[in-house]
């Protein structure tokens, strides 16, 4: 990951159980880089959470002026419920800094943000089958048979979006999960369309 | 590099001097699924030249009747010279073997390459600057002012299809360069459009 240039958006969804958190977390601790974008709530705070590190906590009005500023790559809003969205200045502030930024999301979130930022990086973490999803959703101990064929079915609709996601990735084992993480990284930052200043610069402000 | 499937077509361009071949070899020392595409050619073997190893040597005959075979992703043929041609058949196999291909050749020649194999992997080697290419071609001691001129403005007219490829590795230092490499064949491995087969595994042919 070596010229400092603007950074990545990564877009990280998969299935409840698959293991999204305990890979964007290794990749985080590996390289301080990355960072992982915070979320806005009209919800209140619980007891432990911080200000900019958990949430940003806004009041209902002041999450519908955001909204009406445009500030937002995505909202969701659920008639009755608390408001949730990615605020873009976050995002924006740490990728003009040079770093990337995780954005863990469902799938209907994810859709919205390609549209908003189209060269956002879609990552979709799969398990190697839905049989071991299952497996892991009952290793934990704490779902309902109920909760967990709710997540399976779930689960199932999620997968049949992979298509419209750019990398997938099996987290099969965890530390391999996280190398190709870090190749799509890598590889997304040589891309050509990224680099149309250098290659400007190599093309035409020199002199031979 | 893990999951066993149908290998990678990489085509490789860059301006004489940048050190392709280098980058490509260390790439392929590291690791043995890599294979580099032999060429076919009507011009005579040179001592110590081997068949299938450095070229397909081929009557002129043989060439044109593989021609109408269709049996070349590209070839190429300037009036009164000899013929070259990248056999299909050579890169087929290997692919289906899973091992994957390198492909190095000039912008042209990539182009047409691109266009019978639209899942080629297209990665430019391109220099930190020209005037760093310029100081490695004086470096070398055997090129004369002349074809040092001609092949800088050369370079200067590659550099400036850059955008058609997907990827641009900088070769500064050969490690990095390498790194990259290997970022991008992973990263390719793990695109969802090389892995229909898998998801659709993941999303119909299952119990759950």
């Amino acid at each position: 990951m070596a010229r400092k240039k603007r950074g990545l958006l990564i877009v990280v969804s998969g299935p409840a159980g698959v293991g999204k958190g305990t890979v964007d977390a290794a990749l985080m601790a590996k390289h301080p880089e990355i960072k992982m974008s915070v979320s806005a709530t009209t919800r209140a705070p619980r007891p432990g959470e911080v200000e900019g590190v958990h949430y940003f906590f806004r009041t209902k009005e002041e999450f519908d002026r955001m909204i009406e500023e445009n500030a937002f790559l995505e909202y969701m809003h659920v008639f009755g419920m608390n408001y949730y969205g990615t605020p873009k200045a976050f995002v924006e502030s740490e990728r003009d800094k040079g770093n990337h930024v995780i954005l863990e999301i469902d799938v209907q979130g994810a859709l919205k943000v390609k549209e908003a930022c189209p060269d956002a990086v879609m990552v979709f973490i799969a398990p190697p089958s839905l049989k071991i999803l299952k497996d892991r959703l009952v290793g934990r101990g704490t779902e309902t048979q109920e909760s967990i064929d709710v997540r399976t079915a779930a689960a199932l609709e999620e997968l049949k979006q992979l298509p419209k996601y750019d990398y997938m990735v099996v987290n099969d084992v965890v530390d391999e999960a996280v190398a190709e993480m870090e190749s799509i990284l890598c590889a997304e930052l040589v891309r050509t369309s990224r680099n149309t200043e250098l290659i400007t610069k190599l093309t035409g402000g020199e002199t031979i």
